[in-house]
């Protein structure tokens, strides 16, 4: 079975809001957000298409980063673990996904790599869920 | 049958040689590169553990990345597509290893993705090849 790509949940926050409090939730489970790209201004600035704030942030357990490496340095292309934090249906709620780290591990052939994707995943949901999100969806592909 | 997670090639250059020559080829398929991680020296700060030069960048086809969000809002999670630089044998050599685009579009159910990660793929593969650079893997995952 392939593991979903991501999980999704609904803060009912501003954007900015939300963005403090994930980066702070994640901090607690060991988790540093070192890259930050505002999507929505990229794309005005390079097509001149309009799109609701949407910001990209990259989070970084070290040691998980570590034990990840070692089991597999070509995991690296899939550092930092990506969090994409939106404008929902109002500018009350952000929509925050999650890339799924079990998507990832299970896609190497080292076996190392189950376990730390799936503390990885266990973290950042804890730390979301923590925040009193609502899961709304895990981007799933449909049976065929 | 799912796809390989990464293509892995060697390049004949040092890592600050083979960074400046990744980022140009890139420029010219369309992507820029938003981010950059040391994540050499960010394991050495928060850990003290010693690692050979490894960087981590975040390429972005603008392009390519306003489809795959038109398609799937979701993909975000996964943008941008993550390239990593390390040294291999000697510090004559660097290993460049690209997130493979075509895991994540198959990891949705959203039909346009497909499209979208095969035209990612090619270009960035086109992008590295045409640096001379020798493939060497794909970290895909062993039969069973």
């Amino acid at each position: 079975m392939t593991a979903q790509p991501v999980v999704e949940f609904r803060l009912a926050m501003t954007l900015p809001r939300a963005d403090a409090a994930v980066r702070a939730a994640l901090q607690e489970q060991g988790f540093g957000i070192l890259t930050e790209i505002d999507i929505a201004a990229t794309l005005r600035q390079k097509l001149g298409v309009e799109t609701k704030p949407h910001r990209l942030l990259g989070a970084c357990n070290p040691r998980l980063a570590q034990a990840s490496l070692e089991a597999d340095p070509n995991v690296g292309a899939f550092l930092p673990c990506g969090i994409a934090l939106r404008e929902g249906a109002t500018a009350a709620e952000t929509l925050v996904t999650v890339q799924n780290p079990e998507l990832i591990a299970d896609a190497f052939s080292a076996p190392a790599l189950k376990a730390i994707g799936s503390e990885a995943l266990a973290r950042l949901m804890d730390a979301i869920e923590g925040l009193g999100a609502e899961a709304v969806g895990t981007g799933e592909r449909s049976p065929l």
